[in-house]
C-alpha cells in the first residue's frame, strides 16, 4: 500500500458505467505524481492515506464490482512529510 | 487510476482475436510516457483522461472478455496542464 | 518479492472494513521509498524482510479476505545493507 | 498496453512446463528496457507491436493457461520512433 | 517477463505458511535491482533467467498455491550482459 496526501476532488461528468456515481479523489504520492482513486472512507483534501492498488482495490470498496485500481484505504493518524 | 492524455488513434490491422474491433487510443502520461488503452466512452484526441489498469480494465469495457489492461474511464472536466 | 526494511508501525484508526484490524507497518525499500504492508509474521522495526504484493499478498495473509496489495513474507536471516 | 520493438528471439532450452513450447521475443520498450513475451501473432524482429500485461497477458493467448505476463497484441502499422 | 541474474539463495528460516519450503533465490536487474523469487527449475547462482511476475507466478509452480509474485521461468541458454 502506498503513502499518498489528498489533493483535491475530480470532477467527471462523462464515465464509464462500472465507476457508478463513487466520487473520485486526486492523490499526490511521496515524489509528486498524481495520481486518480476512488474513496469509501470520505478524506478531505489535505489529509494524508495510505492506498490500495490491483484487484485488491476492488474488494475495498462497499461495493465489490466498481471498477476501480486504486482505492484510499484509510486516514494516517500522523505523518510528517 | 492515472491521468493521461489522448494523443491518436492506435492503427493496428494484425491483431489478437481477444482484442475485436475495439479502437485503440495512444496515450500520453504526465511524464510524457506513451501507452495504449482501449476505449469504451470515445475521446477525441487532446483531452485528458483517466484510466484504469490491470484486471479492472476488462471489467471496465462493455465486453469484459477484451483482453486490455489499460481502458478510459473518464474525460476530465477540467485540467491544469 | 521485495526485499524492505520495517522502519515503523503505522496508526490508522480510521479504515476501510476490509482491513479488520491487522496491524500494518511502514517499510523502506531499497532506495529509500516507503509504502505500508499487512504483517502476519510479527516483525519489529530494524529487520529486514521480504514483501509479495498482488493478489498473493491477500493469500499470504491467515484470512485472504483482507484487502491488502503488499504483504511481509518472512524475515531475512542475514542482510548486508 | 506498452508500445515495444521486437529485437530478437529468446533462445530458452530449459523452461517451466506452464511456457509450453510457446516461442519467446525479446522486446525493447521506448527507454531502451528489454523485457520477453510470448508471441502468439508471429512477428518478426525490427517491428514495433503493443504488448499486453499482467493476467490480460494469458488470456491473449491461444491457450490461456500458458504461464506468461506480457504477451504482443498486434503489430502497429506505422510508427514513428 | 523480465530478464534478470541470479545473485545468491536467500536463507529465511521465519516465513509465512503460504510458501511452503520453497527455496528463494536473490535476483538482480538490468538496472542492478535486487528482488527475490521461487525457482521451480533449479537454478545456480550467476546463470541469466527470465522471471513471470504477477498471477502467473503462482501458476508457473508445480504447486500454484505457493504465495509469490515472482518465478524463475526458465535459463536464458546465451545472454551477453
Amino acid at each position: 500500500m502506498e503513502i499518498m496526501q489528498v489533493i483535491d476532488e475530480l470532477v467527471c461528468t462523462r464515465r464509464v458505467a462500472g465507476l457508478g456515481v463513487e466520487s473520485l479523489r486526486v492523490l499526490k504520492d511521496q515524489k509528486g505524481a498524481l495520481s486518480v482513486a476512488t474513496d469509501p472512507v470520505g478524506v478531505p483534501p489535505g489529509k494524508w492515506v495510505f492506498t490500495v492498488s490491483g484487484s485488491a482495490a476492488r474488494y475495498a470498496m462497499r461495493d465489490p464490482k466498481i471498477t476501480t485500481d486504486l482505492t484510499i484505504c484509510g486516514i494516517i493518524d500522523h505523518w510528517d512529510e
